[in-house]
Order: C-alpha cells, then structure tokens, then sequence
C-alpha cells in the first residue's frame, strides 16, 4: 500500500454528464486508486438565490449532473465496482432546494398525470456551516428558521447499464443512478455490477443531508468535494447495487410502483445474506423479517428507491466481496493519514 | 389524578374480536382511565410449536384477534381518542412467526394474483428472554441462531370505522388496524378519529420485535400483557392515525401501492406541523422534506402502511392536541409508581 | 316454470343501504324467482340541477345507496348466486355527472395526496331519450352538444361480504359492490359467492353508459327500473364475481394498483377456463393470452376493477354453473313473454 | 402525388436494432416516401419448434429485434413524426408464443420479485394460415386445439428518446417502444414525437393477434411484411405517442403503476381533445369520461401501457394534425393501386 495512486479531477462545465451510458469515459483509473472529485449540485450550480427558479435558469435534459464517467482498468460485464466513499464535504457555504412543476411525492407528476395546475415553484436558500455541521433552513413565508444536522451524502452514483442503454442520471434502476438513499455517506462501500468495459462510473447530486423519500423532490442540495476509493472483484456479479458499512449490510431496489422496489430491496439482501451465510432462503426470509430495516431512499424519481438494511451482528459478521470493505477502510485511513 | 381509575380485562376465548365495527363493546371506560389488557398473539396462541401449521391449526377468518372494543364514554364522532401504552410486556417465554401460503412481501398474494405454487408453509419458535430484553431466533433448516432486542410493540390498534364500516382487523386503514409499524411502542400516545360514539377501540397483534415492512408477513408474534392511558380530546378530528413520543410527530397512512401510503403519511405530517407551527404549507413541505423520516409499517396486508416522523426539536417543539402526550405521561408515571 | 314468482320492489329512502353486510334485509327471495326493482342514483337523487353541487347536498357517507339487501332463500357460504339482468331501465328523462373533489383518475384523491387544491366542482345534466336511445351531452363552459348511445348498465351489485365484514357501497372487492364496469349490462348473468346466510345482495349505481374507467369519476346516473332473476347454484364456490353473455365469459378483480385488478381478474378466467374446459393451467393462460381482452371497469373508486372476457367460441363452449345461464336467459324470455 | 418514392428494406440479422437510440441510422427517408420493411420476431426467429426454449437459443439482450432505424430527412426537435401502416403481412405460415422465466403478468418478475420458482418454460407453435386470415392454436398438454382470426400488429414502433437515452426496445415509454396494443394494426397512422435530427424512426415485434394485456408476457410472434407510408408535420409537437384510424382518436400513456399508464393516456386524450375542439378542459374531461375506451396494451413489460380510445362521432370530427390521416390514407390507396 505504500503506492498510493491518487486522481483529482475538478470537471469543467462542459464535462458534465447527464447520462449514465452513451459518453466516452473523461478518464481512466486503476483499481486500488483514489480520487478526489468535484460535483455540481442537481441544478448544475444555477440556482443561487430565492429568485432563480429552476424552469427558468436550468434546460432539459441538463438538470443532475455527474462527474465522469472513469473507465476502470481491468472491468469487464460480470465483475463487481467498489467505491468506498472517503469522504463528502460540501464545496460551498450555501445550499439550495426547491420545488419543482409537477415533481416531488405530494404533487401530480408527468406520469401521475392530473388535470391540476402545478404546486408554486419556490427556492430555499439554507446556510451551510462546515465547521459546527449543521445547515439552516429559513422558511420563505414566515419568520421559522432551524438548524439541522449536517449528513453529506450522494444521490446518484452509478455505472454504464447493460443491453446498450444510455439513461438519464435522474433514473435509478440496477445500474444505480439517482437513488438518493441518505444511507450514501462517508464510510460506505457501493457495489455496482459492471455492464461493459471499464464499468464506467459517474458521481453527483451532492446533498447537505436528505428527509427519506425526498418528499419535495430536491434535498438540501451543493457542490461537494468527494474521495472515492476505487477497487474491483474480479467475476462476482452484483445484480442491484448493494452498500456496506462496518456495521451494516445494505441491498438497493428501484422501481416503481414503491413496493416493487421494497420486493427487490428484500429480495436481494435475502438471497445474498442467504448465500453468504450458507444458510436456507427461507431461514433468511425469517429473521430479515424481524431484524432488517428498510430505510426509503426516494419517492419522487423516475423510478423509486427502497433499501434494505442488516446490522451485521444479526447474520453472523460473515465477510462479503472478499472483505472488499475492510480493505478499503484501510486504504482510506492510509490515505487520511498520508494527506 | 389522585383517584386513578384502573380496569384490568382479560377476555376469554369467546371474547375476542375479528373486527373493527360491527361488535358491541365489552365494557366502559371513562376518559383519563387506565386499562390492564392482555392480548393473544395473531394465531389466537394455536399455533404452539414447529409443527403447527397456521393453515391448519387456524380456521379463517379468526386470525388476529383484537381485545375489545371498549366504549369510551362521551367520545362522539369529530373528537379524537388518545391512547398511551405505559407497557407492552410478553406473556409468555415464547413466540412464533411463520410464512403463511400467499402471505406476505416476497411472495405472489390473493391480489397480487400469479399462477405459482406458494412458499412452504414453516414455523419459526423463538425464545423469549424477557429479564435479558431479549429474543433468540433458530434457523428451522440449519444451526443458525441469534439474539436480537426485545422490542415490543402492538401490530393492531383502531376504533370503529366510519360509514358503518366493519372491517377485518387484519386491514389497516383510516380508522387504525393492523398497522403494524414497530414505532407503536411502549411510551407512545396513538391519536384515533372517533368515528362513533363511545369510540369503541381495541388492541392486538403483539409483537416481541418487527422488521421493517414486516417482510415474511408475520413478526416474532406473541401475547401481551398491555397497560394503556385512555383520554379523550373534544371537538378535535383526526383524519389518520397518529402517534406522539417525548421526541416526535408521526402520521400514518395505510393504502395500496405503497407510495400512496407514503403520500397519505407525509401528507398528515405536512398539514398537521403546518397547522401546530402556524406555517405555510409549502415551507412546511420543504422543512419535512430534509428533516423527516420514512420508518416503513407493513407492506404484506391488505392494505401497507407508511408513517411519517419528525423530531420536535425541527419544528420548535409545538404543543399539540393540547399537551395530551405530556398529561398521559404523567399519568402513565403516577400508575408506575402506584403500583 | 309455469310458476313465474315475481316480485317488486321500490324502496323508500329511508330504507335505502349504504353498506354491503351490517345491515337486515329488506325482503326474502325464492331462488327462481324475478325481482322488479328500482334503483336511486349515485347521489340518491339529490342532483337534480348543474346548481346541486353534490358537496353541497349530499352528505357522506349517505352516497351511492343501494337497493336492498335481499335474503335468498336457502342461500349458504359456499354456495354462489345467480343474478340475471333481464333488462336494465332509465327511470328518468334526465341523468347526471359530475366532477367531485378529490375523486377520479385525473386529480390527486384521499390517497393519492397532494398539496394541490381540488378540481372544479362541475355538475352536467344529460338528456335520456328512452325511444331513441340515446343520451345528450351539453357542455357547461361552450355550446358543445353530442348524442351517444344508451347503454344502460348497474355500477353496483353485491352480496354481503365474508369474515364479518361491512364494507361501503362505493368499494369493490370480492363480495361485489361498486365495480362500475359497463359490462354489466341487461342480458347478462352475474355470479357471486356467498358469504352468509341469504346472501343479502343488493342493487343499484344506475349507469346511462359509462366509458371505459369512469375516468371523472362519475357516469352518466340515473334511477333504473331493473328486473333481476335470481338463482343459486348450491355447493359451487366463486370466488369473485363473474359474469356471463350468451357469447362471452367474464371474471373481475378489484384492487390497487390496476395490474393488481388486471392480475386477479385474468388469474380468474384463466383458471375458471382451465377447470371448465379441462386444460392445463399453462395452456390455458396461453389461450387467454391470445383469445382474451381486459375491459376497464373503473380507475376512480376505492379499489379499481378489470374485467377479462373471452368468446366462448375460443373455449369450445362449455357449459358453465350447471348452464345457469340458459336457464335464466330462458326465465327471462318467459317472463318478458308473460308481461 | 405521381412521384411515389418508395424503398424496400429487409436488414440482415447484423442489422437489426436492440435499442432506440444510440444507434446510427440505417438509411435515409424523405418525408412523402413509402417504406416497404421486413421484421422479425421477437425472438430474431430463433424459436423455430416446440423445443427451442427462448432462454436457451435466445441470448440476452438480444430480444425483440427492430428494423432501423431510419433517419427522415428535416425531422427536428419539435415536430412530429407520422407513419401510417398500409400493410402488416405475416411473412410465414408459422408463429410461436412462450412462458418466459419471470416475464409475465401471472407470475413474480425482475421487479415484482418473489423467492417462487418461476413458471415452466413452455412453447406454442402456432399455424398461420394467410388466405382464411385465422390461426390456429394447439394445446401442449392436451388435444384442444381452435382457431382465432389473424389481426395482425406490431408491438414495437418508435423513434429515438431524448434526452440522449438509448432505451432497450422492449421498454415502451413517450418515445414509443413496445407498446404491445393491438390498436397498432395496418389502417392506423401512429403519431410520435420527433426528440432528435431525423427522428430515427423503428419496427418490429409483429403479432397475428394478440389478446388485452398480452397476459403471458409474448403474443402470437411472427416475422411481418409491412408497408408504412412516412410523413412529417413540422412544428407540431407530440408528447406521447398517438394514433387514429378512420373512425378513433388514440392516446397512449406507458407507466408504472398501470393506473398511471391509464392517466397518462386519459390526460393526453382529454387535453389534446380540448385543444381540437376548442372545448374547456373539464367539459372535455366529463365528455371522454362518458365516451371514451380504455383498451389495455400490455401489463407484462417494462413499463405498462394504456390507450384511450375516442369515436370521432362523439367529438365532432375535428381534423387533427393538419388532415395527415386522410393524406397518408391517400397515399396508401395510390400505392396499393399502383402495385
């Protein structure tokens, strides 16, 4: 571990992605690297104030940018991407969120499609302390303001899909994508299934922190300043994206409508714990029933988001992906340390 | 609250009810009482061993018994019944969980209709260590097994629906039910609309622990010794169930598919925390967006069920149904140490 | 059948049923017997203008009444019954619709909530031309004014529902109630399973004609004068409600989401198909893959309803029920004879 | 109408498309011209007998083929693509349909996932006989064998996404795609929404007949000869696909749940009938909810989908889309009596 291969990359305007898929990778990686990555927030950084209405300062398709993609040396369909997120720190000291015409859970949408005029498009502005972390929220039409604690995370991270397919970044599906589960922090470890050569994978869509569901649409949204550890498991296959941390076991579902994504969520941390465990599905269906939680990522996306989340201690601390994760907390402490 | 009224029920067999509506009540409580229940587990205690099968030992539609209703005297349709759980204690030194043909998450259903052959039929005993707030799960086809928590919750708790309604207890919906969200635990206060006079409410379905989402269809099932605080609050309504704690808000909705729950839940919290603070809807919407919860109920019965969950400390701990929560905590003290 | 029992019936308002179950019958009924009756509207006649805005003049949940309930003789769970339209009549030269608040596809409802505020509230008066056949749309906002035909049907029929429940008439489910599906037409049979004693079905939701998912929410209502005949298959179960032509079977499924109701209503015929005709499950679902289609009924109510209907020339035209059909088909040709 | 271009296109199984978008087009089309096309089925002809299992000769995503796409010379963002379908001739006398591993609406999928066994894998040879326009089916565990009538179809139409999506072909969405509705047979003129330079116009997927829902997931699958005559209406933008033959005006709607595929499809035949007739939104919302049809395309793929379905009789026959119906209608009559 002594050669540590470390990447920055600041992407300019222009470089931004809107697609997972369809786009030549911005740069390439060796697995075992680390990079430090900028991203832009959700309206590519152009709503700065109440007055900036996101229909009006933001274009379609270009809303929810990611950084990338980096093609991964070595990764082929069939192998399974690591990113152990370092570290998530907003790039700004302020933080935006809206909402949006026909967007968000509590609303009609393009294809909740009503015959009711849209919900008044409204900016929040929110103060973002770094050093006692914690954002400010104002209310825009009365006096309320309150602190809330500061909990970096990412809403989209994901790799090129398969079959040919290029998708917008706000779609989540098996090739990960918008997700917007809070549970994407600092500490983790994404597993994504890898579709095409050199994977492919693109960050963004920072969040200050993020109610489950996303209920508006947008979270407390910023630019961040994101390290990644990047690594690769050579033939194992990852069918939905799947996170750990030292505590937890975590499977992803998107779909729609919302219990289809709670049934793939479920089904996949039964079938992998199953399999990790050596022990019988439906043994595994049982105590994932009384021991799993099921934190909800978003529903206001294309698709939505569920996870399904163990405490280790419930299944046996078995070691997954080869103690991918352990190894890359390592890496990652050598980093901080070296830095 | 020196006179404290204390009714202990236990009902027999015969006693028990499969409905909400449709039933007399099996007593009269006069609002600020406190009730001493026990509560059969949702097989009625027939299935006692591995080898009891739910299909065979339980005979439709006698599942998920309810001890109750009990009248409540002077509730009246558009006032609200506050119920506080003091305790929720098992019964017995052990429990059940099963999966049930065409019951529960991952599997086809009677609505969600396909022409496979449904799961094995198992049954699951678990140990119930009640000092050490325990339970001790076994694998039925291996060795595994482990302790999780004891956290002991009621998965049924309604009143009388409206319209003439009688529906199964099993069903979750406006007027309560079979909600089965982990958060109805001891130390909370639920809020009910009554919907006819004298209320008419009752409690079952107690669980050692629950899973979110309740995912095989049944939680660590057992019967309950249950202390509740009864009080009533005139010319109040409530539209969907509500619970308070020392630290939280929370809504429920119960609906098919599962983000309509979600919206009826996030719904009842926006509306209810915008009326409480005196804030406008859509900056209520913003602030429960970043500071909410999701905690998901059950998404195996009839109808799912979402809660929505806020800490009080994001919305400037706002009294609401006038101190109700506070004052049946005092009360609930007062019994602790009376007893 | 030389004995033609025929028996009519017109309800008072007071004795009109705003449930299935939790209430007495209003009449007992020899299987074999015709029942002349007349239904209210959905608004139980209480629209009566495009001034009558039904959140002024209706009052919940005093909506959608039905005629009866009726008892039936010798009726036993596990037993099914057999209604006949024999015809299906307007009871007025007028009919109404209407847009209600916060009910129909087009608009967020009770459980699809949204922040957004409700449609207009519009009421449209149609003429019913009996001889012509036909009714008279008149737009409200233009001088837009088209015929269409009448194709009088029921939106509402049902038994009272198993497990001791009650539930309102405006909810289909598998006991029946308010499927509003346009197939359900004079000439028709419909078969439901009974749940309790005497059956206690009930009749009414008079449609003028509807299209395919009552998308606003409401038909083209009227009263009706209807002429059922009534019989009973003993010992043969239905587990939901199914209807037969001379030319077509037909099974409904009524649920949330849609693909549920699309799901139990094909799961039905194809299953009702493969044990009438003595087919293989998978060949019969690859039959009615090719040979069937799936009429709307309604995409508004409590639970939506799908209808799958097949020729029975593509089935080799078994007889089903014991050829109940032909049998009240040939009752009715009597009695319309008789008259 | 003298100069009639018309190009005659049979690809090479090299050729075919897998994906709408992210593909080069395979030739050029001038907006006025006639193309005569040859399709494949769904399985690109691989399953020839009863013993060809699809999930063994056929390799994923090499699934439901199209031929093209084609660039239209002058389509642009924001106008609308028009192809009328003169002829949709099965181009053999043999057609073949299949249970397919978790694909299907009478079974768990992908999504709705469930720890069931999937369903046999089972194929259907179907006879196609061109000159009595039937086909014949023959059970596969038993002798029942019938006839229905050929009505041919094309399950899969569309022109590349926006957004710079490439999507699967067999996922139907606004650009089109698989759509599987029987409504798409030879008379019809589809309507599509033109997302980049030259539209990139595909078809495939052609069904003898195909029943409501497509049930089991594949229809009566064949290689087609069709004839399509192409046009453009520049400046006129389309939001989801729409159809209309002589009599109807179609708008479909692709979603999940499938009660938003009906929403979406009501929406866009409420509003765009409003704007035809010049008719107030809810006065044309009331008068399609009285008139209106709801044929269901399919409820097995990726995204479900509605049409809704209005005689032109009970709108005043407006002319859409500048008259293109009649013109391309035309224009298929000169062809066929020029051939």
């Amino acid at each position: 571990m002594t050669d540590l291969h470390v990447i920055s990359y600041r992407p300019e305007p222009a470089e931004l992605s809107y697609t997972f898929g369809g786009r030549p990778a911005v740069g390439k990686i060796q697995p075992g690297s680390i990079v430090e990555l900028y991203t832009e927030d959700c309206f590519g950084g152009k709503v700065r104030s109440v007055h900036d209405l996101p229909s009006q300062v933001c274009e379609f398709p270009y809303l929810n940018p990611v950084t990338g993609p980096f093609h991964v040396e070595g990764a082929m369909p069939g192998d399974t991407l690591a990113l152990h997120f370092i570290s998530i720190e907003p790039a700004r000291d302020w933080a935006v969120s809206t909402t949006f015409p026909h967007f968000g859970a509590l609303t009609s949408t393009h294809t909740t499609a009503t015959l009711q005029p849209p919900l008044d498009e409204v900016v929040w502005l929110y103060d973002v302390d770094r050093e006692r972390r914690v954002v400010r929220y104002h209310a825009r039409r009365g006096d309320f303001s309150v602190e809330m604690p500061l909990d970096p995370m990412h809403g989209t991270v994901g790799v090129a899909p398969s079959a040919g397919e290029a998708r917008m970044t706000i779609t989540p599906d098996a090739h990960g994508g918008n997700m917007d589960t809070p549970e994407l922090r600092a500490g983790v470890t994404v597993y994504l299934g890898v579709n095409v050569e050199g994977a492919l994978f693109a960050i963004g869509d920072g969040h200050c922190r993020q109610g489950h569901g996303e209920v508006c649409g947008t979270a407390v949204e910023t630019a961040m300043n994101t390290v990644v550890a990047v690594d690769l498991i050579k033939g194992v296959q990852t069918p939905w994206p799947r996170m750990e941390d030292d505590d937890h076991l975590m499977s992803t579902g998107s779909a729609r409508p919302l219990e289809d994504a709670y049934r793939v969520s479920q089904h996949d941390l039964v079938t992998w714990v199953s399999s990790l465990v050596g022990m019988d599905e439906l043994d595994t269906y049982q105590l994932i029933s009384q021991a799993g939680t099921a934190p909800v990522g978003n529903v206001c996306d294309t698709n939505y988001t569920m996870v399904a989340k163990v405490h280790k201690a419930f299944i046996g601390r078995h070691t997954s992906y080869e103690g991918m994760h352990a190894k890359l907390r390592a890496l990652a402490d050598y980093y901080l340390f070296a830095r």
